[in-house]
């Protein structure tokens, strides 16, 4: 097969943009970008990310530098004063480690260099349903952006957002991870450490949640191992 | 008079932006946002930009990196290996300093900022009618991204894109500058120099072509000045 098709990828390093990442490699050929943004485990996750790019033979890498999100503070992830909340799973509330309006930030990136690649989409691994309540992961604000670059590029230019697993749990994320052959012991999600996963922060909570519920072994390490 | 209300302003340095920050500063508090963005006249405008700040007594300032342009490359502005177009003022076509979508990463930032200080609007000096046809600077692409805005963020938050000078010509800019005490004498236009303007790139052009226009003389040091 031959593919004439190029899309942007935004591959954090954890198991959303992983999986989102192997979906994008059945039709397309892959560009990976990956932000930095002053969040605690950005070592860890540029390692994971590197490891992805390496397992799908990605050439194309652009490793971004958000120092802002760093200087405007006011998250948990990004501002070493706030403490990264233990996980509720319950709770429907934004959590500390919302960094405002992060998503638009990535894309707009994204899309200036898949204007510039002449990539016909963006794959971004957004999780809505199941996951944490952050306003930038609503299927609308999408559909909204996706409308807002065809506005502001040139006018050859036609770019999809592509959010493959918005409406999965993280449980059909492990499966589809598993079916589809995404290499997910490469992935990195706490938002807490950078050698072991602590177990306990909200990542790391509906991480451990989607793979028991799928019925199969985490792969990576974990400082604890609650049952959630 | 008390204000309550603030504006997150872009405020690249130039004469554009100058006078959008003076149009701000008569209704809200100002918070002044510049972005670095591997341009090559990148010190001469965040010099434009904190002699502004300082006109203004501007406290709140975010000086933003944003290094993935010149790695995008693309933009005569930002890629050492492309020339810097001579202007030519008839032409249609986007030009060679297009810096593709940049307008959007830079309100994505802004707004990020904008959320953490409450700020109900974000002010930039975007201008169509009379510049260079940038696709990122037509009205509608600012609607939509206002749009975009309010699905991305949190219910609480409501942020106006305000584009005072959108349907000014240059010469209508320098009146209104100069009407409202703006101080151009500190700002900076040119994409080549950064000791005295070239006088013949786009931006020196439409400038001194404004200015001539305005029939007052532009209080900046230019290399040659032509007649526009």
């Amino acid at each position: 097969m031959t593919r004439n098709k190029t899309a942007v990828v935004a591959v954090s390093g954890g198991m959303d943009s992983c999986v989102t990442a192997a979906i994008a490699n059945q039709n397309y050929n892959l560009a990976f970008a990956h932000i930095n943004y002053g969040q605690r485990t950005e070592k860890r996750e540029l390692k994971a990310f590197t490891d992805i790019a390496d397992y799908y033979k990605v050439e194309k890498r652009l490793v971004i530098d958000f120092s802002h999100f760093a200087k405007i503070g006011g998250s948990s992830l990004t501002d070493s004063r706030l403490e990264v909340t233990k996980a509720d799973l319950t709770n429907k509330e934004i959590p500390s480690s919302y960094v405002p309006f992060r998503n638009a930030n990535i894309l707009s990136a994204c899309t200036s260099w898949a204007e510039i690649l002449n990539a016909s989409a963006i794959f971004i691994g957004a999780v809505y349903e199941d996951a944490s309540g952050y306003p930038d992961c609503r299927p609308q604000f999408f559909e909204a952006y996706e409308k807002m670059i065809d506005l502001g590029t040139k006018p050859e230019t036609k770019i999809k957002i592509e959010t493959p697993i918005i409406h999965f749990s993280k449980s059909e994320i492990v499966k589809k991870g598993l079916e589809i052959g995404a290499p997910l012991d490469l992935t990195w999600s706490c938002y807490q450490n950078e050698d072991e996963a602590c177990g306990v922060c909200d990542s790391c909570a509906f991480r451990l949640r989607g793979f028991a519920q799928a019925g199969v072994d985490d792969p990576i390490m974990y400082k604890v191992r609650p049952k959630y």
